[in-house]
């Protein structure tokens, strides 16, 4: 046989906001002066406590295996934290520990995908979905929201997405890229339909920490126990405590799944750094205001992005709720030109803004919008002001 | 749909020797006094300057997302150290770094298999290999060594079971479970019917610290330019840096896959912990005395069992020249019986060991050997005088 690859690798995108994040990183590293709107990340530490906890882990010499789905006391302070924080009671062992959100996601659809089973993913979405659905030998099905709708998909459109290859939707909320939040009464109405439908939920609630304006983060799998059973809700360290390069994520599910992803995982990679997850019981166990206080910091982020932004011309945008990323619609700007040349999608667009303005942001193509373009807020104050002016003044050269 | 799994992961069988490692921390936990020969990690700490390093990475925030597929730095030092100890020319872009040694091999399997496509796996073989295998939709094909080969498979062996449908082959040498290792003239063979074949060869290195006798490490990748091409090196910190929790496999292969394996790795589980990648340069940059000093203890060890369980009843056993376990030959004693009781098989054996015993010992008919057990010599001298004491009581009551 010859020397061929994996068909299913070779369709494979690489993510794109890596890949953007990188070449920002690149461009300021040769001494240019860019404003990257790219992250994905907190660009605060790690709290103290937590980085401290990490390092009486490796002087005390936890350094070796742990179980291969994690630590019984992580999974206890998990488990604790889903009860208190999320109304969900998911006992140690229906919990699964795994090397980041992006592969607790992998496990579950690797847990729960027969090939040819479909998965309905709400556009805009985070562009990882559809790989991960792909990779493992499901079938993405996409489903639009409008502006309309805040970008958020109604159970209406879930509903008549159903075939009879159906087998999970993916609630993301807060949501990444949009920063939008589904309401009870919204997910109410999406639980209805995947309880009638008889399919899975994959609640992605990596954002669960990053809630503004008083709005209130509902866990679908705490709205009955019909929902509960079919739901795998899914979360991390990442984004609430500031640990991204510690790459740890987890889910909750029934005690089926969790014994499934747990297989794999004993195979795929065993357990997750042993560290990272002695960090990781202080961050559930340990004071939680360094949360509090990153929370309200993007919060007025957030009001002062939002407030200028909504201001641009040519552009247009939903005031967001959480995560940290405000969602640009660029359908108009898409109707001019820019020094004489035509803007095709917001990756044109995000081109121009590198090259001429040195300020990279995250065009939404592969988030299934590809009018739009993502601006993280994950960054500091005064990038933020002089990234925004520099956008102000390429849109005002659109004619 | 109803609610499902997938089929493929329900085959699954979760790794044994981490259950049976789990189950002797259990007893012991329980206040009974095990001696465990399941290891299949080092006992010893972490050395100190790697440690160190990684809490220099905590102190100086290194906790952000890196490139998915590994640092600049650790990438550039993995290089080096591939062409300095392995005698392999892998550029940076060659190199992923990943979640461990499994972690590595499963985005390995994931980047080359077809549904269908065959890959060969000598037994006896590391139990993971054929979940791996399956689970990138591949099709293992087991291919038996025998005692009298010291458990090694012959050029011949994997030419007879190469078919239309063959991928690839996986070498593991030092060998988990035997301590066997191919010599330069076994690799050259085997390399000849991979070329000749047009197949990809693994070569799973994890163990190559661990050497005794002046026995040379080959690396197969390095015996010509069509072997090199061909190879996906595979190897890690975890044995010889005794980094087991810190999660860091590493591969060198073509540019073409090791960009696939990132595409993978991307969007399945982004970067390998950011902290542990700065522990495993230093692993690679910094002084290596405390693998040779690791390497000696073990050398020791492995002598003393030896050189005892040759001379246990019932038993046979081959010198194992490298890694950290005495493979076990039960054929005898499993004509025998106990108390009575037909032994079996390994796992009989194994049972009786445990509870009759307090010896925890990994029976192999998940390594493909059902009449053989693993006993691993990284604990103390202690241990294993005291189990070893056990293990030949219990085969001395063998009738």
């Amino acid at each position: 046989m010859a020397l061929t690859l994996s068909t299913k690798a070779e369709a494979v995108k690489p993510s794109s906001t890596l890949a953007i994040t990188a070449k920002a990183k690149e461009m300021r590293a040769s001494g240019i002066d860019v404003v990257g709107f790219g992250a994905g990340e907190p660009d605060f530490n790690t709290p103290q406590n937590i980085c401290d906890a990490a390092v009486r882990a490796i002087e005390a010499g936890f350094t070796k295996y742990t179980p291969a789905s994690g630590t019984n006391e992580l999974k206890a302070a998990i488990s604790r934290k889903f009860k208190e924080f999320n109304g969900l009671d998911y006992a140690p062992n229906q919990i699964v520990v795994s090397n980041g959100g992006k592969h607790s996601l992998t496990n579950i659809f690797m847990a729960i995908l027969n090939p040819g089973d479909e998965v309905i993913i709400p556009a805009p979405y985070w562009l990882s979905y559809p790989e991960m659905v792909k990779m493992a030998d499901g079938v993405p099905v996409i489903v639009y929201a409008t502006k309309e709708t805040h970008y958020k998909v109604t159970a209406e459109q879930i509903e008549a997405a159903c075939t009879e290859k159906t087998k999970a939707v993916i609630i993301n909320s807060p949501s990444n890229p949009t920063g939008m939040i589904y309401s009870r009464q919204e997910l109410s109405a999406i639980a209805d339909v995947a309880v009638r439908k008889d399919i899975y939920v994959v609640s992605d609630e990596m954002y669960e920490n990053l809630v503004y304006d008083g709005e209130e983060q509902v866990s679908i799998a705490s709205l009955g126990p019909e929902i509960y059973e079919r739901t795998i809700t899914c979360s991390g360290f990442s984004k609430g405590y500031a640990m991204t390069g510690w790459r740890l994520g987890y889910t909750g599910s029934s005690k089926d799944i969790a014994k499934l992803m747990g297989a794999i995982q004993s195979h795929a990679t065993s357990n997750p750094n042993s560290i990272a997850q002695k960090a990781a019981e202080e961050a559930l166990n340990g004071p939680q205001d360094s949360v509090e206080m990153m929370r309200q910091k993007f919060d007025e982020r957030r009001k002062y992005m939002y407030n200028r932004v909504k201001d641009f011309p040519h552009v247009d945008v939903v005031e967001p709720k959480g995560a940290f990323y405000v969602f640009v619609d660029l359908t108009d700007a898409l109707t001019k030109t820019y020094h004489g040349h035509p803007l095709y999608d917001g990756a044109e667009v995000a081109r121009f803004l590198i090259e001429d303005y040195a300020v990279a942001v995250i065009p939404c193509g592969d988030f299934g919008f590809p009018n739009n373009i993502r601006l993280s807020y994950a960054i500091s104050n005064e990038d933020i002001a002089k990234g925004l002016d520099r956008i102000e003044s390429f849109l005002k050269e659109l004619k």
